[in-house]
């Protein structure tokens, strides 16, 4: 409980500083017999990646190594470790605010607690931390994927402006290859234009904006999550939580359940192919937190990127004098889009630990 | 992690059917020294009990039983065993519905997983489990009220009834007082006249209403929590979605900050007798995953009891045909006001824990 | 980790002090479908019990009481809690020495510890808290036995006297019950009188002797047990070195190995009904960690019993002053066999654990 | 629970297979404030390496690099990342074997644990995965060094020939200089001698000879441990059976226990500068589980190496034919040695984890 592992059979370890020479992961330890090569983790990488006209002006390759647990292409049960070099690192940049506690980030509470900090970028506290999280991710997803399940996350909401669209009644890759088109990753085209102007509106005034980001996992078994605790929807909400600027998590309904009533919430029991089914899923597929069989739905509400270039007030922890910050640097006006993969990556890490929990994942996908 | 404890070093482990013997729970272990006795859980577990006009019929006394780790008044250090015997079950009442799964419950998922269930009320599914965590909380309440810490939790919301009191301007013990002096713990007084007949109207209709909890932290010290995924918030949303009923979870701003700009969402940095303070406390008191000093803000979104005797549409497992189902039996139409202290109770046992890891706690308050 | 729990998904969690009201433990959780009744429980702890002229007269009762987890007659997947009260309590015989510290107990340490400490016999270090031990192992015993596993122990040596038995080229019923028809547990007869007269000699002289557990579990499947820390052998060493009284845990060969050269500590692979096999065990059922196929053999080096009524140098910690110490009460001079099915339920609920960590044991014996 | 990890507070994850990329570890955390640098971690390492007349000829200069968790020269709590790249791998030498069980050997177990494993040397069972536990270990060390805990261990036989220095009567220091100064690291010369010429003879001979090692931990406070699993001896045992090669571990008296009387083993209270103290050691400085202030002594069983020139009979998998095999390659023929660094570094990661959960050890060495 050092805070830096997520999962029980399928552990993450992430480790890593912002601007220290490299951010990595141990996962211990995808089932034996998966084919695994880096280029199925660069792919989620490069979707995490900063770039285009949105988003921070790091330039990182991210190039992701692997340095254990495949042999021959394959996974072998042991731990998977990897790491991506820190190659356009510029602490310098930071060093002229480092006395100042910069609002809405971690310097103060990483002092109260350690002492001491990283004062280049946010250290182990900056969002590159989730470039391990997203490489852990991808594993999890290439074996969610060999078992049937699709994983897709986009858009829900940016500054007010919401996309409506049904997610039941569509194709999951035909959400996932509307989001991916646009840089706010919003599977409605005319909603995603909006949501760019107002991203666009923010960079312009020094300000940022938040919203919200949902994923979907479709075609989960029934049976997985554990009673009392350890629910289904109260890990997905412990991993999602977790996440870097995340202030909310909801499943299914989520927070308008509150103005239901029971008869519009429960979801009727149907059949549907002789099995059992469900007509609506307001309970997001999990219920007792137990994986009902109908469609994972999760929500996590972003807060607006906490580095502005405004002027705040602050207070200089050398001086203890309340004085004014502007910060600059290289940072995302709105960190939504590219918490998707984020939120993907952690729903992925969660449900693939719960099956292998169940059983129904393998400790090995071949015979001896 | 087989799902029935909670916490690191302030470890619960719940156990007990709805209908079954008893309930009860383990804590391993609270520090040695602390005084405690029957009563100090007893006075939780009342506030917890059904009762009143607007709450389930059932008749439990919910007396509490210490069977170790207490000698002479005193913790040892050694686990806490404690039980409730269930007194009032009447499984029969359960009988005619056996094989029907009842919408909006966790009939299904646990058969999906286990092949069985106990169809004696919720069985372990039960809310009645939350006996036993409201007991554990009762000692980490103790306990941190030790360290000047106090817990306290309202009704802010039910059935679209919205109460709008500014916690940080109030004394907690206010607060407390206010809540308790209504069944729907809100403390607004003409709002909970509203939110009483909200309910009062659900229940004459069979149906169901949903609300949110609000839980307030104060004076929890700077610097517990764990980065970077077992964050303060991210074990306080695992600690409070694997409550039963609870959909969403939030902390301070939470889904609001979709909405704000980075502008008004940074609490602004200040000095307040000379120390490190915020100005607002969107962050809801944790910043980073690392509680700032601020009031810790947690809300959870309850949904509509599942349990309404307006007829449903379900399956019969042994039949496997579709058929209507009315659920009979004694339940709340709102479990908002009964949630309080449960979600005041996990949010405890989360800080304890923390305070512990922290080295805050020390394992004995005595010494040699 | 607060150090009374043991195992990852066949968890026990025990509670209770020697002199208290009960001692318990909660099992989360074994497999739903697994026919379970308080006889299975009891037939272990009636192992275990005090009785016998070389044992103490303590006369506990033990019987068993299932409180949850168990529906007609089946296990549900959820925690079985059970719990046996203390009946023959006699706390007051501990009043004239509890200000001194007991040589070879935990009295100090405890103190150190926690700065208290339960001074009615060893509170919660006695060796009663084992009872709970032996109800969960029996537990997984059961679960083990459905798979065709079978754990039995027997005494290898008390006091210098070595029973010579070749496990191997015998049926395990055979040894057991051998084993049980004598008080030493040792399933050589002729060893077992020799045994026997050692045990009485040092009760006469108010002093007690040591020896020597053995315990073999046959048919575990090759393939358990996890790299690199999670070993089987390492999870064995953990659960059997945590038994009161343990001060040395080998396995196959053990501590023999020292002396031995690699031609003959190799055991050589050969084909038995064409499968894999080994011509010898000194590898005790484990390479690298993980389950050969082979029998499973561990060895426990128990201490003479420390409660001697020999008059003992000590401290009064009241005082802080030199003193002498002559510990009466009902004390067995040698806790040897009482120690056996102790050492087997340790084993049990290792392997049981590790057969569900490899999803042998599914997590329901029953079909939905 | 996968079992790459190993602790609660002090945790380490290791990673790497024998001829992979690299090997590594991450530890999640150590204290913030701690100065830290490659060459603390190189010492360690240096004194794990091969070479020598009697220890394999594999050439690796083990370099370690420091990725994360340490900021101009300092920890900061954050998760120390290392690694050493491997060099001289050379996968080919075992080609030719590939297809068959090396006796003694983890190729079997871990071909019917994953269906597959890394035929390169040992792959993840190999002993080279013991780097990153030294790695690891130094931190500990250097950690528990802070707080004036001392470690050292040393030879205590070999091949039959059995060192009988008295640890308790020697300065730590000397005995760590006397051991070091020859290559089978027994502190007594004429003894060290004796060891090296058997070591010589049964290289000669293709063979190998087994040992024991025995590791000191002096000034642990008293009072770190926890009741009743994680008793201290417990997780010692935990920590170094699972070390390769390893099939026995005693603590104290350990096994010879068993041969003597309670009024022997017994260890008199007494009181020295006024402080409760043991006259004698037999405890091994634990009682109960829980450390009593005396020296810690941890004993384990070294097998002999399984790789030996000498044929063996053996199966190959491929044709599932009774065969010979001959293993080449670089080996040790006595592990005792190296092993010494590898058991001290299992033996300071344990007691630097319970003097973190006991809170002796603070989050942070620095004052914020």
């Amino acid at each position: 409980m050092p805070g830096n592992s997520f999962g029980q059979l399928f552990r993450v370890t992430t480790w890593g500083e912002s601007h220290g020479r490299a951010v990595g992961c141990v996962v211990d330890s995808p089932p034996a017999g998966l084919e695994l090569s880096e280029e199925d983790i660069q792919k989620e990488l490069d979707r995490r990646r900063p770039g285009g006209r949105l988003a921070s002006k790091r330039k990182e390759e991210d190039r992701v190594e692997i340095l254990s647990g495949v042999f021959e292409g394959m996974t072998m049960g042991t731990p998977v470790s990897m790491l991506v070099w820190n190659r356009d690192a510029r602490p310098e940049a930071y060093e002229p605010i480092k006395d100042l506690i910069r609002p809405g980030h971690a310097d103060y509470t990483y002092l109260a607690k350690f002492g001491v900090r990283d004062w280049r970028g946010g250290g182990r506290a900056s969002a590159r931390e989730t470039v391990a999280r997203v490489a852990a991710g991808a594993i999890a997803k290439k074996l969610l994927g060999f078992f049937g399940i699709e994983i897709v996350g986009f858009t829900r909401e940016i500054a007010g402006i919401r996309c409506e669209i049904d997610v039941r009644r569509n194709d999951l890759s035909k959400i996932f290859e509307m989001a991916e088109s646009n840089p706010v990753r919003c599977p409605e085209k005319d909603k995603a234009e909006l949501m760019a102007r107002k991203v666009e509106e923010a960079m312009k005034r020094g300000d940022s904006v938040g919203g919200v980001v949902e994923v979907v996992a479709r075609r989960v078994p029934a049976g997985i999550g554990e009673p009392v605790f350890d629910k289904l929807d109260a890990r997905l909400a412990y991993a999602v939580m977790g996440i870097p600027a995340v202030k909310g998590v909801e499943v299914g309904s989520g927070f308008s359940c509150a103005r239901m009533r029971g008869s519009e919430h429960n979801d009727p029991v149907i059949l549907k192919n002789r099995c059992i089914a469900f007509e609506t899923n307001n309970a997001g597929g999990i219920l007792g937190g137990i994986s009902n069989g109908d469609d994972i739905v999760v929500r996590a509400a972003v807060k607006p990127t906490p580095s502005i270039s405004i002027p705040q007030r602050t207070v200089n922890v050398r001086t203890m004098e309340e004085t004014e910050i502007v910060v600059k640097g290289r940072h995302d006006p709105c960190i939504v889009p590219r918490a998707v993969p984020v939120v993907e990556a952690m729903v992925a890490i969660c449900i693939a630990d719960f099956m292998m929990i169940q059983g129904i994942i393998p400790r090995t996908l071949l015979d001896f």
